[in-house]
C-alpha cells in the first residue's frame, strides 16, 4: 500500500481548476489499494478521493469502472461516486497519469469480521447485483476461466517453489474446472472482488462497497463464491460454517439463489479459490526485492482450494 | 513516505477504548513523515493524527514534544494538541511502538511559497518563538554543533562520491564554525525543522505548524536561519532575496532581531545549511536500496552553504 505517482499542492489546484469544487483545505497521500495512488482531499464542497490509475489498471476500463459506480450510486448503492469536471469528463490528466475524483465514503475495513458483518455483507453484494442488473455497461472477466491458463502458464513452473505440491494442485484444478465450468448460469455485473478491505463500516453497519476496479460481468453466484473466500475462513485454513451460513442468508435475504447457482455453488468456490490462488502465486514468483508492497501470502487460498475440492454439495456451505 | 507500522481497525479499537473519543468512522494510512507511521482518524468527537513512533525518534523525547505542542496550543499557536487517555497519558502502546493522538489541522502544505507565504511562515515563527519562551521543558539540539562533528565523521570519507569537493567543503566549514559559533545568543525553544511541509495553509494564510520532532533549546535566530535556508532558494539553488526579506520582515513584525542576531546571521545561516547538507549525506551514503523512502538529495544544501559562505553581511539577506 503506498502512493506511487506524487501530487504538489500546486499539481492538484491546476487539476482542481476543471471542477467546482472549491478552495482545497486537506490534501493527503493514503496508504490503501494496491495498483493506485490515492490522495484524501477534502474542500470547501466536501471530501472526495483523488485516485491516479498506475499499471494495472487499463484506461480503457475506466469508462466501465466509472460509469457502474455512477450507475450504481443513482441507483441507491453507497459507493464512491464520480465528480465531473465542469465540461463533463469523469476523468483527467495529472502527472501522466488518467485521474478522477471520486466521493469519499465515511467507514472502516474490518480485519475480523464476524458472522453478523458477514450477513451484512451478504445483503450488500445482492443489492449490488440487483442495482447493477439495468447497467448498459459490458466488460469480460480478464481473470475468469478463460484468463487462468495462461496465468497458469506464466507461474506454474515456480509454483513449488512457494509451497510443495502446489504445481500439481493448480495443474488438476485448471483442468477439472474447465471441464466442468458451468456456463449458463444467471449473468449480471459483479463485483467480483469483496474482500473485507472493501466493505466499510460505521457503527457495525455497512456503510460504503469500494474498490469496483475488477467488476466485470459474469455469474453472479461466481460473486458469491468469491466473497464467501474472502469472508468466511479462519486464519488456520478452516472454514467457518456459521459464517458461510450468515453470508449466504444476507445474500438471499434480497436475492434467491435457483437451483442450477446452488448445485454449481461449490465449482464456483473451486473457481474463486483457484483464481486468488493463481493471481497471488503469480504476483509472488515474480516479486521484486525492490518492491513498495509485499505480495500476498498465496498459500491461503491452496489450503480453501482444498477444502472445495472436499465439499460433496451446496450443503457444505450451509445452502 | 510510508507507513512502517500496520494498524487494523480492531487494533485501532482496543487502543481507544482507554480515550473518550467515540466510534471510529474513518481510518487510514496516510503517506506523511519519514520518521513515524501516520494515521487519519475521524470519530464521533472530531479529527485526529494517531501517530506510532519508530526508530529516529527517542520515546524518553516525547514528553518534551507532547508537552510542547499541548503548552503552544494552549497559548494560541495553531499546531497538533496531544489527546489525553482517560487516566491522564498522552501516550500509549500500540503495535510494539509509543503512539500518541493529536488533534487534525486542516491545510495543505506548498511545495513552491511565495515571498506573501514567506512572510506568514516568519510570522508564525517569531508567535512559536513567543509562545515557547515559558515552556518549561529542556532538549538539547542533538543536531547542533555539538552534534555535527560525529555526523561528519560517519560519512565524509563517502561525502566526494555525492559530488565532487563535497568533503573538503564539509571539513572546511565543520573547523570554521567550531571556531566561530555564536553561543550568546538569545535562547528559547525552536522548531529546527520549519520546511514548508511543516506549515499548513488554507486559502493562502497559515491554518497550522506541524512535526515538533526536532523542536528543542537552541538560539532562536538560528531557527530563522534554518527556515530561511529551507524557504527562500529557487529550485536552481538561487537565493531569493524577494523572498528572505519577507521571510525575515514577517519574524521582526512579531520579534525584533538583536544587534548580535543580525550580525552573527551569515553564520548562522552556514550552520543551518550544514546542519541538513550533514543529516542529507549522511542518509544518502548509508541508504539502503530496498527502503521505502528514496533519501533527499544533498547536494542542494552544498549549493546553500556556499552561498552563505560568500555573504559578506546580514544585508545580503536583506537585514
Amino acid at each position: 500500500m503506498a502512493v506511487y505517482t506524487d501530487v504538489s499542492f500546486e499539481e492538484l489546484e491546476v487539476f482542481l481548476a476543471a471542477y467546482d469544487l472549491g478552495e482545497p483545505h486537506v490534501f493527503k497521500g493514503i496508504a490503501e489499494g494496491v495498483s493506485n495512488s490515492n490522495y484524501f482531499l477534502q474542500t470547501e464542497k466536501g471530501t472526495f478521493i483523488l485516485t491516479l490509475y498506475e499499471m494495472r489498471v487499463e484506461v480503457e476500463d475506466l469508462p466501465f469502472y466509472l460509469g457502474l459506480m455512477e450507475h450504481l450510486a443513482a441507483a441507491g448503492i453507497r459507493c464512491p461516486t464520480p465528480v465531473r469536471a465542469r465540461n463533463g469528463a469523469v476523468t483527467g490528466l495529472l502527472n501522466g497519469r488518467a485521474a478522477a475524483l471520486l466521493t469519499f465514503l465515511d467507514g472502516v475495513s474490518l480485519r475480523r469480521p464476524t458472522a453478523e458483518h458477514c450477513q451484512q455483507a451478504g445483503v450488500a453484494l445482492a443489492e449490488l447485483h440487483k442495482a447493477g442488473a439495468n447497467f448498459a455497461g459490458k466488460r469480460a472477466n480478464a481473470l475468469g476461466p478463460a484468463g487462468w491458463r495462461k496465468l497458469a502458464d506464466d507461474c506454474v513452473a515456480e509454483a513449488d517453489n512457494v509451497v510443495d505440491g502446489l504445481r500439481a494442485l493448480i495443474q488438476e484444478e485448471l483442468a477439472a474446472l474447465e471441464a466442468a465450468w458451468p456456463i449458463e448460469l444467471p449473468q449480471g455485473v459483479i463485483h467480483a472482488d469483496l474482500f473485507p478491505d472493501n466493505v466499510l463500516f460505521v457503527n457495525d453497519h455497512v456503510s460504503g462497497i469500494i474498490d469496483f476496479y475488477f467488476a466485470c460481468n459474469d455469474a453472479l453466484a461466481y460473486d458469491l463464491a468469491v466473497t464467501l473466500n474472502a469472508w468466511c475462513f479462519e486464519n488456520d485454513g478452516a472454514f467457518n460454517v456459521t459464517k458461510g451460513r450468515s453470508l449466504i442468508a444476507g445474500y438471499q435475504s434480497k436475492r434467491t439463489l435457483q437451483p442450477d447457482e446452488k448445485t454449481a455453488f461449490p465449482l464456483l468456490c473451486r473457481g474463486a479459490a483457484l483464481r486468488f490462488l493463481l493471481t497471488r502465486t503469480y504476483d509472488w514468483v515474480n516479486r521484486s526485492p525492490t518492491a513498495l508492497v509485499m505480495p500476498k501470502d498465496p498459500r491461503e487460498f491452496a489450503k480453501r482450494l482444498r477444502f472445495h475440492r472436499n465439499a460433496k454439495s451446496a450443503e457444505a456451505y450451509g445452502l
